[in-house]
């Protein structure tokens, strides 16, 4: 019986072209996870990853997986991919799952972390927007959580990744404040491309008082890109977590891999 | 009159091969302040730094100064300079100083930080030394003790680097504790080469029990570079803060710059 492998990984996205394969030989995540595959199994392996994060963009729980090992290859990369892994790259964990579990259509939920600060920080210019003018916090808070619930965020999407189905079911959404800082934190079944980086850009405008709190519900009812804010930069946004059902887990079930749901899952 | 300006900044080292201009071009933070102010006043100008760090050592507190200046030229600078840094460069505070005032040599003390920690973060790899194994605190907080006051410190300087006087006054050495992590913090009148670095490496051997506590007191005795630890890597280094007499940071004063003491003020 074939193995198939889930890889957990965190990585500074300072260093990389993003998450996904690109031509000429940019240093991306997924070709340096390849790279390392292929030096431990001998044959060219492409990993599939639950979020394609964009250039700059960070994750602390990125997730993907690698199907069609045989035992001992499969035991070969829980044992030793982790020392593999360039300093800007985390393994946190290899373990075997089921042979249904696909690290992107599998996923029930991902949760990302978007962090903005009033104060200039040279040690985290790579880790937040830095936004020097104060933002009304309150505002923010009320914007933010017009965005819970099960709605179309075709008006946060880039447009030409636009999909049949653009309803997403927002049940995180709100900033955690810590003095000059703020960390947004959001979770969906789904994410469309460049929703949470749009989502942040308009809350930014609400704390400056270009936009009420009740354009949110206006805007989205619109389902129109150029109704929403500008996309933050990317060097704030971290893939957190991504949640999967219990029992592609385990290794032994072969039942179906994909949860029902509204259409393909996507990633951010 | 010709005016002198004191330049308080902070720096991510990462980017830079230290602060002293080196041969070849070499990106180093006296180098770009040097291209700033050439700009700035189209001349040639290398300011005098606080703390010569290291290639890979961060500072939130170095301070340089600029002297002979002009009453406009120094107003251009104060007004200007802070807008002109790179990215990995902060300019806190550009004030006008008395002329006896030597960034330098008038410092009465100085002020680093070393980060160590036991998980390994690859947000954080530039900035603390990862310490896998569990340390005897205990211990270390004991030992760091025995660096406490006047002594000379032969033992913990680069051996190229010795004086005819090595006596450093140390007031402030100790870790303080949270989580994962330790922060050693040790304020002395003056520093020798390499000597934080050689003490938190000596300090880490310690923690590991491959030396007692009770060594401090006679490695330090011995004046003996051999007798004390393997220095810690650079990354973990910051130059947190440098104190001045008060008086010359009045403009007008012309008094002497520097105070006594015994011999140079070396930096570390």
């Amino acid at each position: 019986m074939k193995r198939r492998v889930r890889i957990d990984l965190a990585y500074d996205g300072a260093g990389f072209h993003g998450w996904q394969v690109q031509p000429g030989g940019l240093r991306t995540v997924q070709s340096e996870l390849s790279r390392m595959l292929g030096r431990l199994l001998d044959r060219r392996i492409l990993p599939t990853g639950a979020g394609r994060t964009d250039a700059g963009v960070h994750a602390r729980g990125q997730v993907c997986h690698v199907g069609g090992l045989g035992d001992d290859e499969a035991e070969r990369l829980m044992r030793a991919l982790p020392g593999m892994a360039p300093d800007d790259i985390e393994i946190i964990a290899v373990r075997l799952v089921s042979p249904s579990f696909n690290s992107r259509f599998s996923a029930q939920w991902r949760r990302y972390s978007y962090r903005i600060s009033r104060r200039r920080d040279i040690f985290r210019r790579n880790r937040q927007w830095f936004v020097p003018r104060g933002l009304d916090r309150e505002a923010m808070d009320e914007a933010a959580a017009h965005f819970l619930g099960a709605r179309d965020c075709a008006s946060l999407c880039k447009t030409r990744s636009l999909r049949e189905n653009n309803v997403c079911d927002v049940d995180l959404c709100r900033f955690d404040w810590d003095g000059d800082s703020g960390i947004f934190q959001v979770r969906s079944d789904r994410f469309l491309h460049h929703m949470v980086r749009t989502m942040v850009g308009t809350l930014v405008e609400v704390g400056r008082g270009t936009r009420s709190p009740d354009d949110v519900p206006d805007l989205l009812a619109a389902c129109d890109r150029s109704r929403a804010g500008k996309m933050a930069p990317p060097q704030g946004l971290c893939l957190e977590e991504v949640g999967y059902p219990e029992r592609l887990l385990d290794p032994d079930y072969d039942g179906p891999g994909v949860s029902p749901g509204p259409g393909p899952k996507e990633d951010a």
